[in-house]
């Protein structure tokens, strides 16, 4: 028998049933005056400026987590992917691939999640499509976002850039959206409760290159955690960079899991945090100015670019001296974003 | 044992064997300098005037098909959404889904195919993104592309602006897509091939915008067919519509195919045609310049708006009279595109 309350394959089919889904499940949460005609794509008044473009596809399982939910984290990962090229995000696309007899309530509430973190973060989703496949085909729902963004004049962000006396700065806590997401899926129990970081970096990053438009790189420790994203930009830009451990701040909740587990935090994918490579004359300035930010109050110079041969990471540790930190070669925790 | 020619959940990870995947079997077919830094997003050179703003998810069954693949299809799907809103499309983001063990060969032949189809469209797909499931959480690859084009000043395509008079131009044969697809999946045998029309249509629409800005409405009929375009745009603009059987272009074999199968080749979807909603004064004309067009060759004008009560979209046949063309209310095939 069909059920009206969950998803059907006419919901993809291009006729009166994909237009119903859109104006109950997506337009009450979603809706604005570009996305208004649902015709093939958006019309867009002009921008001013060079601009970034970026997409990601979120398959992330549980698809609600604490402090979050795929949409949500739809909306943060493309705003935030946006703001690590320096760029201001505007517009936003959304591509929904959604199983068969997923409960249309569930699809509601992840539509009525991206537009809330659409509105705190300043962006509009302007153009969006809905496949339906059978069940079995897709692990209940899949969402991609595009993105738009405007980069102002003078800022220049790459790993190219990054040189040697650079500062490296992390905006907060390591660890807590993976950490979050694992021990949901295995189902712990803990007394402290962990939540994901999901959070859009695009009103810290703006304070940070107003404050110092000539920060060299930035970027969000997503998969891979921040141990990849150091080992990128060593190899990228041809340098070497030491960190000290006892700089890094972490949750004491994220601590223990992670050491229950067997996890190296340093490994764990983050949704709401982004390390900075500044010029050392502006770091303390605009480590400052992170600080005055709700989403940079935890934020802390972690270590340095150079100390070690190019290419290189290492670990300042307060036991054992300095490690090398590596980059994981295989899937920690697959299906994290 | 570890198949090092199939996707393996590492392939999704963010580290090293991310990074090889995107070296191996993506850069050699979509590289260029937008994409080389491989960094969080694309930055990109200002453009000027209006945006149009475009995504498609992309999940068809089977992957390859007579006349083209998933990779192609990505392509000229978006391309054409952002041509139908009178855009000339740039730039294109490509998001991957994978299923873990996906054969890498599959892979490369899809990425080859994106390469070509990107550089017979004249786009450039800039930035991506790639996420593998386990075995069994998706069904082999979805794709998802967003694409960015610039809107000509004085072209305003909308539904809306459909008028009384307005000729309706269908730029070629109906159905070749949605039938080479069900022929495929079905494991039927004919004697003559049936090949998908899976094109890139915003060179022909580039010389219809040249020959008269002022056309009305534009609209690929994918999803939903030519009867599903009708009925959306009659809808929208409150208007009726009478079309002439006699005066659509079908290929002989699917017409065969259709009959044989019971399907009505107005709700079959294309890839590669449009439909035109034209002034009167220049329809003529219009269809001219479509004709010299490789992709246009076929083209015919249909119908005309008015003629019948508004919102309500009729069929001259050649037997019975006018029957009303209505849109299907659930899924004819699923999986289409």
């Amino acid at each position: 028998m069909r059920r009206p309350d969950t998803v059907i394959l006419a919901h993809g089919g291009g006729g009166r049933a994909s237009a119903e889904l859109v104006e109950k499940a997506f337009l009450p949460s979603l809706g604005n005056k570009f996305l208004a005609p649902l015709s093939d794509g958006a019309i867009l008044p002009p921008l001013e400026g060079r601009l970034a473009f970026s997409t990601d596809s979120y398959v992330i399982d549980p698809i609600f987590f604490p402090g979050g939910d795929i949409g949500s984290l739809a909306i943060h990962g493309t705003v935030n992917d946006l703001s690590m090229c320096g760029a201001t995000p505007v517009y936003l696309s959304a591509g929904f691939i959604l199983e068969e007899g997923f409960p249309m309530a569930d699809l509601k509430r992840i539509a009525d999640s991206m537009g809330e973190a659409a509105r705190e973060s300043g962006v509009t989703v302007v153009t969006g499509d809905t496949k339906v496949v059978a069940r079995g085909g897709a692990d209940k729902i899949f969402i991609n976002t595009a993105g738009i963004g405007v980069l102002p004049e003078g800022v220049n962000i790459a790993a190219t850039r990054v040189r040697e006396g650079d500062r490296i700065i992390l905006s907060g806590t390591l660890g807590d959206h993976g950490t979050s997401v694992l021990i949901k899926r295995k189902g712990l129990k803990f007394d402290s409760p962990v939540e994901s970081d999901s959070r859009p970096l695009n009103g810290l990053v703006r304070e940070m290159l107003d404050a110092e438009p000539d920060i060299h790189m930035m970027r969000d420790p997503t998969r891979g955690g921040l141990a990849a994203v150091l080992n990128e930009v060593a190899r990228a830009a041809g340098v070497g960079m030491v960190i000290e451990e006892t700089a890094i701040p972490v949750n004491g909740n994220v601590a223990a899991v992670c050491e229950l587990l067997g996890i190296d935090v340093l490994h764990v994918a983050n949704e709401g945090k982004m390390v900075a490579f500044v010029p050392e004359a502006s770091a303390e300035r605009v480590l400052s100015v992170m600080k005055t930010h709700t989403f940079g109050r935890d934020a802390a110079i972690i270590g340095m670019v150079g100390g070690t041969s190019a290419g290189r990471v290492e670990m300042k540790t307060s036991f054992i001296g300095n490690r090398i930190i590596e980059p994981l070669a295989g899937e920690q925790l697959p299906r994290i974003c």
